[in-house]
């Protein structure tokens, strides 16, 4: 299943740390594209186990994270205006 | 056509008046979900159009625009962990 994962991590006295280990956790399952943005290839078990690991950190009243799952990679377009940073993967 | 955007403005001098402008541009095509994340349907004129306006405001050296497009809305499921924000579109 193709992935794309945004977050937004709300910056008060204990986010800096959940936002580092939010990303350190997204960046082992998929690659980081922009700011709070990752993408990438996931079975369902893969994103039911970065759930409950993400749960660990997420405070519910205060940080947001949405999935976007998309069966098939070619059923999703990607463009990207502006700044285009050269490591990211590639798919249209 | 079903879009995601999101985008991660550089907030150097002139970075907080170019987020303004990109948000206030992206919220009169789009439903803001996220911090730095809109979605909803547009044409491609409109998804020309919106390219077209943001590109006055967009540094290309500084900022950076991603735009996910599917064709049907229904292949592309969403799911929320942790805060939702009411006001969103409901789409799965």
């Amino acid at each position: 299943m193709y992935v794309i994962l945004t977050y937004d991590i709300k910056l008060d006295e204990t986010g800096p740390r959940v936002l580092r280990r939010v990303f350190k956790l997204c960046k082992k399952y998929l690659t980081h594209i922009q700011n709070s943005v990752f993408e990438g290839e996931l079975s369902e078990s893969q994103i039911m186990q970065l759930n409950s690991e993400l749960k660990k950190y997420i405070r519910d009243d205060k940080d947001s994270v949405i999935i976007f799952k998309s069966r098939h990679e070619r059923w999703l377009e990607k463009d990207f205006w502006g700044k285009c940073d050269n490591k990211l993967s590639n798919i249209f």
